[in-house]
Protein backbone atom coordinates (compact mmCIF):
# COMPACT_ATOMS: atom_id res chain seq x y z
CA UNK A 1 0.00 0.00 0.00
CA UNK A 2 1.37 3.86 -0.51
CA UNK A 3 2.98 5.30 2.22
CA UNK A 4 0.10 8.41 1.99
CA UNK A 5 -2.80 5.59 3.32
CA UNK A 6 -0.95 5.13 6.37
CA UNK A 7 0.02 8.25 6.57
CA UNK A 8 -3.64 8.91 6.60
CA UNK A 9 -4.40 6.11 8.73
CA UNK A 10 -2.11 7.99 11.36
CA UNK A 11 -4.07 11.25 10.68
CA UNK A 12 -7.34 9.28 11.68
CA UNK A 13 -5.83 8.38 14.58
CA UNK A 14 -6.05 11.50 16.34
CA UNK A 15 -9.91 11.62 16.82
CA UNK A 16 -9.67 9.06 19.02
CA UNK A 17 -8.17 11.33 22.21
CA UNK A 18 -11.50 13.27 21.78
CA UNK A 19 -13.49 9.80 22.88
CA UNK A 20 -14.34 10.78 26.83
CA UNK A 21 -14.71 7.70 29.12
CA UNK A 22 -16.66 8.08 31.90
CA UNK A 23 -13.38 7.31 34.22
CA UNK A 24 -11.85 10.74 35.73
CA UNK A 25 -7.86 11.63 35.90
CA UNK A 26 -6.82 10.05 39.66
CA UNK A 27 -6.71 13.69 40.57
CA UNK A 28 -10.28 13.85 39.72
CA UNK A 29 -9.71 16.96 37.50
CA UNK A 30 -11.23 15.92 34.51
CA UNK A 31 -12.66 12.85 32.93
CA UNK A 32 -9.97 10.73 30.93
CA UNK A 33 -10.03 10.24 26.69
CA UNK A 34 -9.94 6.94 25.49
CA UNK A 35 -6.36 7.44 23.59
CA UNK A 36 -4.19 8.64 27.29
CA UNK A 37 -6.02 6.08 28.56
CA UNK A 38 -4.63 3.25 25.86
CA UNK A 39 -1.49 4.52 26.60
CA UNK A 40 -1.59 4.10 29.85
CA UNK A 41 -2.73 0.23 29.77
CA UNK A 42 0.08 -0.43 27.31
CA UNK A 43 2.96 0.84 29.92
CA UNK A 44 1.12 -0.67 33.01
CA UNK A 45 1.39 -3.83 30.95
CA UNK A 46 5.12 -2.91 30.60
CA UNK A 47 5.18 -2.09 34.11
CA UNK A 48 4.02 -5.81 34.88
CA UNK A 49 6.34 -7.46 32.07
CA UNK A 50 8.53 -9.90 34.49
CA UNK A 51 5.90 -10.85 37.12
CA UNK A 52 6.42 -14.78 37.20
CA UNK A 53 2.48 -14.57 36.78
CA UNK A 54 2.83 -13.14 33.27
CA UNK A 55 3.87 -15.74 31.07
CA UNK A 56 2.66 -13.88 28.00
CA UNK A 57 3.87 -12.88 24.04
CA UNK A 58 4.76 -8.74 25.34
CA UNK A 59 4.89 -7.69 21.88
CA UNK A 60 1.64 -9.13 20.70
CA UNK A 61 -0.53 -7.96 24.34
CA UNK A 62 1.35 -4.29 23.62
CA UNK A 63 -0.57 -4.75 20.18
CA UNK A 64 -3.98 -5.94 21.94
CA UNK A 65 -3.55 -3.21 24.31
CA UNK A 66 -2.67 -0.10 21.53
CA UNK A 67 -5.38 -0.45 19.17
CA UNK A 68 -8.04 -2.47 21.95
CA UNK A 69 -10.17 0.79 22.11
CA UNK A 70 -9.42 2.28 18.27
CA UNK A 71 -13.24 1.53 17.54
CA UNK A 72 -14.30 4.15 19.45
CA UNK A 73 -13.29 6.39 16.81
CA UNK A 74 -16.79 5.41 15.40
CA UNK A 75 -18.78 3.46 18.21
CA UNK A 76 -17.70 6.18 21.17
CA UNK A 77 -17.32 4.67 24.91
CA UNK A 78 -19.56 1.93 26.28
CA UNK A 79 -19.65 2.64 30.21
CA UNK A 80 -18.22 -1.14 31.36
CA UNK A 81 -21.28 -1.37 33.42
CA UNK A 82 -24.19 -0.20 31.42
CA UNK A 83 -26.36 -2.84 30.28
CA UNK A 84 -28.76 -1.01 28.03
CA UNK A 85 -25.49 0.48 25.89
CA UNK A 86 -23.99 -3.32 25.42
CA UNK A 87 -26.95 -4.62 23.47
CA UNK A 88 -25.70 -3.28 20.69
CA UNK A 89 -22.05 -2.71 21.31
CA UNK A 90 -20.92 -5.54 19.25
CA UNK A 91 -22.55 -4.38 16.00
CA UNK A 92 -21.75 -0.92 16.65
CA UNK A 93 -18.16 -2.00 17.25
CA UNK A 94 -17.43 -4.53 14.19
CA UNK A 95 -18.40 -1.82 11.54
CA UNK A 96 -15.84 0.17 13.21
CA UNK A 97 -13.15 -2.03 13.02
CA UNK A 98 -13.79 -2.63 9.42
CA UNK A 99 -13.91 0.62 8.65
CA UNK A 100 -10.93 2.35 10.74
CA UNK A 101 -8.70 -1.51 10.03
CA UNK A 102 -9.63 -1.06 6.81
CA UNK A 103 -7.85 2.17 6.56
CA UNK A 104 -4.89 0.50 6.27
CA UNK A 105 -4.75 -2.08 3.72
CA UNK A 106 -3.79 -5.55 3.96
CA UNK A 107 -2.03 -7.94 5.67
CA UNK A 108 -2.03 -5.11 8.63
CA UNK A 109 -5.96 -4.12 8.76
CA UNK A 110 -6.64 -7.96 9.02
CA UNK A 111 -3.86 -8.65 11.84
CA UNK A 112 -5.24 -5.50 14.08
CA UNK A 113 -8.86 -6.96 13.19
CA UNK A 114 -7.76 -10.58 14.61
CA UNK A 115 -6.00 -8.80 17.65
CA UNK A 116 -8.55 -7.17 18.17
CA UNK A 117 -11.74 -10.11 18.11
CA UNK A 118 -8.68 -12.06 20.07
CA UNK A 119 -9.37 -9.23 23.03
CA UNK A 120 -12.76 -9.30 22.50
CA UNK A 121 -13.06 -13.15 23.17
CA UNK A 122 -11.10 -13.07 26.28
CA UNK A 123 -9.28 -16.42 25.10
CA UNK A 124 -5.37 -16.15 25.15
CA UNK A 125 -3.29 -15.39 27.60
CA UNK A 126 -2.46 -12.06 26.48
CA UNK A 127 -6.47 -11.05 26.08
CA UNK A 128 -6.75 -12.01 29.59
CA UNK A 129 -4.30 -10.37 30.73
CA UNK A 130 -5.54 -7.12 29.01
CA UNK A 131 -8.39 -7.54 30.04
CA UNK A 132 -7.22 -7.63 33.57
CA UNK A 133 -5.58 -4.48 33.32
CA UNK A 134 -8.19 -2.64 31.40
CA UNK A 135 -10.21 -3.13 34.91
CA UNK A 136 -7.98 -1.90 37.21
CA UNK A 137 -7.49 1.31 35.65
CA UNK A 138 -10.53 2.80 36.38
CA UNK A 139 -10.46 1.47 39.81
CA UNK A 140 -6.97 2.65 40.48
CA UNK A 141 -8.27 5.94 39.52
CA UNK A 142 -11.76 5.55 41.92
CA UNK A 143 -9.73 4.37 44.84
CA UNK A 144 -7.30 7.72 44.08
CA UNK A 145 -10.21 9.99 43.93
CA UNK A 146 -12.19 8.75 46.71
CA UNK A 147 -15.03 6.77 44.38
CA UNK A 148 -16.27 10.23 42.59
CA UNK A 149 -17.58 8.15 39.48
CA UNK A 150 -18.42 5.67 41.54
CA UNK A 151 -20.68 8.02 43.34
CA UNK A 152 -22.02 9.20 40.38
CA UNK A 153 -22.70 5.99 39.21
CA UNK A 154 -24.15 4.39 42.57
CA UNK A 155 -21.62 1.67 42.19
CA UNK A 156 -21.81 -1.05 44.95
CA UNK A 157 -19.17 -3.00 46.09
CA UNK A 158 -21.28 -6.35 45.34
CA UNK A 159 -21.65 -5.46 42.02
CA UNK A 160 -17.93 -4.37 41.48
CA UNK A 161 -17.13 -7.88 42.63
CA UNK A 162 -19.16 -9.81 40.40
CA UNK A 163 -18.04 -7.71 37.10
CA UNK A 164 -14.47 -7.57 37.86
CA UNK A 165 -13.77 -11.47 37.73
CA UNK A 166 -11.13 -10.88 34.78
CA UNK A 167 -8.51 -9.80 37.64
CA UNK A 168 -8.19 -13.27 38.73
CA UNK A 169 -6.04 -13.53 35.39
CA UNK A 170 -3.36 -11.88 37.48
CA UNK A 171 -3.76 -13.40 40.74
CA UNK A 172 -2.01 -10.32 42.81
CA UNK A 173 -4.51 -7.97 40.78
CA UNK A 174 -7.23 -10.17 42.75
CA UNK A 175 -5.82 -10.29 45.99
CA UNK A 176 -4.95 -6.19 45.69
CA UNK A 177 -8.53 -5.61 44.35
CA UNK A 178 -10.97 -7.87 46.95
CA UNK A 179 -8.63 -5.47 50.04
CA UNK A 180 -8.29 -2.45 48.25
CA UNK A 181 -12.24 -3.08 47.65
CA UNK A 182 -13.22 -3.48 51.63
CA UNK A 183 -11.01 -0.20 51.82
CA UNK A 184 -13.15 1.47 50.03
CA UNK A 185 -16.73 0.44 51.89
CA UNK A 186 -14.78 1.29 54.69
CA UNK A 187 -13.21 4.60 53.83
CA UNK A 188 -17.25 5.57 52.54
CA UNK A 189 -15.93 5.73 48.72
CA UNK A 190 -18.21 2.68 47.72
CA UNK A 191 -21.74 1.44 48.69
CA UNK A 192 -21.54 -1.77 50.34
CA UNK A 193 -24.45 -3.42 48.20
CA UNK B 1 9.81 -6.33 44.45
CA UNK B 2 5.95 -6.27 45.85
CA UNK B 3 3.52 -5.81 43.21
CA UNK B 4 1.97 -2.76 45.46
CA UNK B 5 5.11 -0.85 44.17
CA UNK B 6 4.36 -1.68 41.20
CA UNK B 7 0.71 -0.31 41.36
CA UNK B 8 2.51 2.60 43.08
CA UNK B 9 4.16 3.24 39.31
CA UNK B 10 1.16 2.43 37.49
CA UNK B 11 -0.74 5.18 39.79
CA UNK B 12 2.70 7.67 39.40
CA UNK B 13 1.73 7.51 35.44
CA UNK B 14 -1.32 8.82 35.41
CA UNK B 15 0.26 12.53 36.01
CA UNK B 16 1.52 12.00 32.56
CA UNK B 17 -2.17 13.39 31.26
CA UNK B 18 -1.55 16.50 32.63
CA UNK B 19 1.61 17.65 30.71
CA UNK B 20 0.38 19.86 28.16
CA UNK B 21 2.22 20.44 24.59
CA UNK B 22 2.76 23.03 22.48
CA UNK B 23 0.97 20.93 20.15
CA UNK B 24 -2.53 20.75 19.28
CA UNK B 25 -5.02 18.03 17.86
CA UNK B 26 -5.99 17.86 14.58
CA UNK B 27 -8.91 19.65 14.62
CA UNK B 28 -7.20 22.50 16.80
CA UNK B 29 -9.74 22.23 19.65
CA UNK B 30 -7.09 22.18 22.16
CA UNK B 31 -3.35 21.20 23.35
CA UNK B 32 -2.32 17.67 23.16
CA UNK B 33 -1.37 16.34 26.74
CA UNK B 34 2.22 13.80 26.47
CA UNK B 35 0.22 10.85 27.17
CA UNK B 36 -2.10 10.54 24.27
CA UNK B 37 1.08 11.96 21.92
CA UNK B 38 2.74 8.84 23.73
CA UNK B 39 -0.35 6.44 22.92
CA UNK B 40 -0.61 8.15 19.03
CA UNK B 41 3.08 7.43 18.59
CA UNK B 42 3.65 3.90 19.18
CA UNK B 43 0.38 2.97 17.49
CA UNK B 44 2.01 4.50 14.58
CA UNK B 45 4.57 2.73 14.67
CA UNK B 46 2.33 -0.49 14.86
CA UNK B 47 1.10 0.82 11.43
CA UNK B 48 4.31 1.26 9.62
CA UNK B 49 6.19 -2.13 10.93
CA UNK B 50 5.42 -3.63 7.43
CA UNK B 51 7.73 -0.66 5.77
CA UNK B 52 10.50 -2.10 3.57
CA UNK B 53 12.96 0.45 5.34
CA UNK B 54 11.93 -0.30 8.40
CA UNK B 55 14.31 -2.80 9.92
CA UNK B 56 13.67 -2.83 13.41
CA UNK B 57 13.30 -4.85 16.45
CA UNK B 58 9.55 -4.00 16.70
CA UNK B 59 9.17 -4.59 20.67
CA UNK B 60 11.86 -2.38 21.82
CA UNK B 61 11.00 0.54 19.81
CA UNK B 62 7.45 -0.06 21.17
CA UNK B 63 8.69 0.41 24.83
CA UNK B 64 11.04 3.31 23.52
CA UNK B 65 7.89 4.90 22.49
CA UNK B 66 5.80 3.69 25.21
CA UNK B 67 8.56 5.47 28.31
CA UNK B 68 10.13 8.34 26.16
CA UNK B 69 8.19 10.92 27.55
CA UNK B 70 7.64 9.92 30.86
CA UNK B 71 10.26 12.35 32.36
CA UNK B 72 8.09 15.09 31.57
CA UNK B 73 6.19 14.18 34.30
CA UNK B 74 8.39 15.98 36.76
CA UNK B 75 10.40 17.84 34.02
CA UNK B 76 7.67 19.28 31.98
CA UNK B 77 7.34 19.52 28.07
CA UNK B 78 9.96 21.66 26.51
CA UNK B 79 9.09 23.01 23.04
CA UNK B 80 11.51 20.93 20.02
CA UNK B 81 12.00 24.83 18.64
CA UNK B 82 12.67 26.29 22.26
CA UNK B 83 16.44 26.63 22.45
CA UNK B 84 16.76 28.46 25.88
CA UNK B 85 14.41 25.87 27.46
CA UNK B 86 16.83 23.12 26.36
CA UNK B 87 19.61 24.19 27.56
CA UNK B 88 18.87 22.64 31.14
CA UNK B 89 16.85 20.07 29.68
CA UNK B 90 19.53 16.97 30.03
CA UNK B 91 19.57 17.81 33.55
CA UNK B 92 15.98 18.64 34.65
CA UNK B 93 15.01 14.50 32.82
CA UNK B 94 17.78 12.73 34.03
CA UNK B 95 16.53 14.04 37.81
CA UNK B 96 13.20 12.92 36.42
CA UNK B 97 14.64 9.41 35.26
CA UNK B 98 16.46 8.63 38.41
CA UNK B 99 12.83 9.20 40.34
CA UNK B 100 10.02 7.61 38.05
CA UNK B 101 12.20 4.51 36.88
CA UNK B 102 13.48 4.18 40.28
CA UNK B 103 9.45 3.70 41.68
CA UNK B 104 9.70 0.45 39.43
CA UNK B 105 12.54 -1.35 40.87
CA UNK B 106 15.25 -3.81 39.31
CA UNK B 107 15.91 -4.54 36.87
CA UNK B 108 12.95 -2.81 34.66
CA UNK B 109 14.05 0.54 36.18
CA UNK B 110 17.67 0.16 34.72
CA UNK B 111 15.86 -1.27 31.60
CA UNK B 112 13.65 1.59 30.94
CA UNK B 113 16.67 4.22 32.13
CA UNK B 114 18.52 2.66 29.36
CA UNK B 115 15.90 2.41 26.85
CA UNK B 116 15.39 6.56 27.23
CA UNK B 117 18.63 7.10 27.18
CA UNK B 118 19.14 5.19 23.76
CA UNK B 119 16.62 7.55 22.31
CA UNK B 120 18.02 10.27 23.36
CA UNK B 121 21.48 9.62 22.13
CA UNK B 122 19.57 8.52 18.90
CA UNK B 123 21.97 5.70 17.30
CA UNK B 124 20.05 2.58 17.45
CA UNK B 125 17.73 1.87 14.30
CA UNK B 126 14.96 1.48 16.61
CA UNK B 127 15.55 4.91 18.27
CA UNK B 128 15.76 6.31 15.21
CA UNK B 129 12.39 5.64 13.59
CA UNK B 130 11.11 6.66 16.99
CA UNK B 131 12.74 10.00 17.13
CA UNK B 132 11.93 10.45 13.14
CA UNK B 133 7.85 9.76 14.23
CA UNK B 134 7.71 12.01 17.03
CA UNK B 135 8.87 14.50 15.03
CA UNK B 136 6.40 14.05 12.17
CA UNK B 137 3.21 13.60 14.55
CA UNK B 138 3.38 17.39 15.20
CA UNK B 139 3.65 17.98 11.59
CA UNK B 140 0.94 16.09 10.69
CA UNK B 141 -1.53 17.78 13.55
CA UNK B 142 -0.05 21.78 11.70
CA UNK B 143 -0.98 20.43 8.60
CA UNK B 144 -4.40 19.19 9.58
CA UNK B 145 -5.32 22.50 11.68
CA UNK B 146 -3.54 24.82 8.80
CA UNK B 147 -0.35 25.77 11.42
CA UNK B 148 -2.17 27.42 14.02
CA UNK B 149 0.73 26.30 16.37
CA UNK B 150 3.44 27.42 13.61
CA UNK B 151 1.31 31.06 13.28
CA UNK B 152 2.25 30.99 17.40
CA UNK B 153 5.60 30.76 17.27
CA UNK B 154 6.71 32.60 14.05
CA UNK B 155 7.74 29.03 12.29
CA UNK B 156 9.06 29.03 8.61
CA UNK B 157 9.85 26.26 6.24
CA UNK B 158 13.83 27.27 6.81
CA UNK B 159 14.01 26.83 10.39
CA UNK B 160 11.85 23.44 9.63
CA UNK B 161 13.91 22.26 7.20
CA UNK B 162 16.59 22.82 9.09
CA UNK B 163 15.76 20.67 12.37
CA UNK B 164 13.69 17.77 11.13
CA UNK B 165 16.64 15.92 9.44
CA UNK B 166 15.18 13.00 12.06
CA UNK B 167 13.07 11.90 8.81
CA UNK B 168 15.45 10.74 7.20
CA UNK B 169 15.95 7.31 8.67
CA UNK B 170 12.66 6.78 6.86
CA UNK B 171 12.97 7.77 3.22
CA UNK B 172 8.82 8.01 2.52
CA UNK B 173 8.43 9.97 5.29
CA UNK B 174 11.46 12.57 4.18
CA UNK B 175 9.96 12.57 1.03
CA UNK B 176 5.99 13.27 2.29
CA UNK B 177 7.65 16.06 4.61
CA UNK B 178 9.85 18.33 1.89
CA UNK B 179 6.65 18.19 -0.01
CA UNK B 180 4.08 18.89 2.34
CA UNK B 181 6.00 21.68 3.49
CA UNK B 182 6.15 23.54 0.62
CA UNK B 183 2.22 22.74 0.42
CA UNK B 184 2.00 24.75 3.59
CA UNK B 185 3.72 27.72 2.47
CA UNK B 186 2.06 27.50 -0.52
CA UNK B 187 -1.83 27.59 0.98
CA UNK B 188 -0.05 30.42 3.54
CA UNK B 189 0.25 28.21 6.43
CA UNK B 190 3.94 28.41 7.04
CA UNK B 191 6.39 31.47 6.29
CA UNK B 192 9.22 30.58 3.74
CA UNK B 193 11.65 32.12 6.16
Amino acid sequence: MRFEEKLAFICELDKLKSIIRANRLHDGSRRENTAEHSWHLATALLALADEPALNIDLLKALKIALIHDIVEIDAGDTYFFDTKAAADKAEREERAAQRIFGLLGQPLAREFHQLWHELEEGKSAEARVVRALDRILPFLSHMANHGMVWAEKGMSRELLLSRMTDLKALPPLWQYFTEAVDRAVAEGWLAKR
